[in-house]
């Protein structure tokens, strides 16, 4: 299927207050997440590639030892397999990119 | 250099009011677009898979000959070599994800 629209896709709960749709292509896994404040995303790594884009909110995020608050237009590059974590501050709305695809997420 | 703030990067025009941001990683090329209405993607085709995610406005896209108004919500899944083309119905914002890199954007 070429045409998708989010609203209409499964909703899963990935962790405690993130919430949202996947989508994924052969080589892509792309994530919309809303993420509840005071959401936490553990410290992990994974072999994927990713890129988080934040869309609204502000979500304090730790990739490799370094911290950042990303705000609308923030966008974190996480190389393959850097240890990132992160905390919402406010609801926050964000597309996670993955490569390869998140066979975990299936 | 992990954290990128949007407003900060290189403002491109990739064709006639198709203007953003371009984002590049290992494996992957982000553009962050403004789409002008009226604004015309000829039909074309690449290797890279792309993901095409309608934030804001109309856009008429058509992917290996089936054609379809993406609105905010939408999502083009196109593959690898798909030929695609599309007009902007209104100002538009979209993410695009491609894979692999697209060297010829940088």
């Amino acid at each position: 299927m070429i045409f998708h629209q989010l609203e209409n896709l499964e909703t899963k709960e990935l962790l405690p207050g993130i919430v949202g749709h996947l989508i994924h292509t052969d080589t892509l896994t792309i994530g919309y997440f809303n993420i509840a404040k005071g959401a936490v995303l553990p410290a992990h790594a994974h072999v994927h590639e990713q890129v988080t884009n934040l869309l609204e909110g502000e979500f304090e995020m730790t990739v490799g030892g370094e911290t950042k608050i990303l705000t609308a237009g923030s966008v974190a590059t996480i190389p393959s397999n850097a240890e990132h974590s992160g905390v919402a501050l406010t609801d926050c709305k964000v597309i996670d990119v993955f490569n390869p695809v998140r066979e975990d997420y299936k």
